[in-house]
């Protein structure tokens, strides 16, 4: 068991968005990306089996999809498949927990 | 790919803690738990392979250990053994967000 507040441990970066690795094991990977406003994840894909779930904490922005952009802010869950192309812009400062199952 | 936000989604409940089923497929089960002041999710355990990942969105509380509790508060990511016993407690109004994987 261990225990991690995303928001001591996080930081943000100017030069780039800044990744913290909160777990990774044999289930799953667990990742805490942080954005300044204009930062983003790019669209990108995987072609493996396996699901992302991408949690916004805190801030605004969207989510990137192969088809467009979704609204992203606070609360926002986003479930896809890894071989789905997917991705994040932040208009704000923007907290992000990524989760992946099976990990990569 | 789906969305959902946790904040329009997720109700409470006076008489009990109110659960909503975000996510669930072969990779991962994703739960959104919502808590009045003094509701919890009991001390307890599984004795099957895999691992847990409490996140704890909005108030404060305490995680369920074995041997005690441990302070919980926004931003707090605790991750356990699904043979592990764990809960939590809330103190106040509390948003968790649990993802279990592989799912039970």
């Amino acid at each position: 068991m261990k225990k991690v507040n995303l928001y001591e441990a996080g930081e943000f970066g100017e030069a780039a968005f800044r990744r913290l690795l909160v777990h990774d094991s044999p289930h799953f990977k667990i990742i805490n990306f942080n954005f300044r406003p204009g930062q983003e994840l790019p669209l990108h894909s995987h072609n493996i089996e396996g699901q992302l779930c991408m949690m916004v904490l805190e801030g605004e922005g969207e989510f990137l999809a192969q088809d467009g952009t979704l609204p992203a802010k606070a609360g926002d869950v986003l479930i896809a498949d890894i071989s789905e192309p997917h991705g994040l812009r932040a208009k704000s400062d923007l907290r992000l927990l990524v989760t992946i199952a099976p990990p990569i």
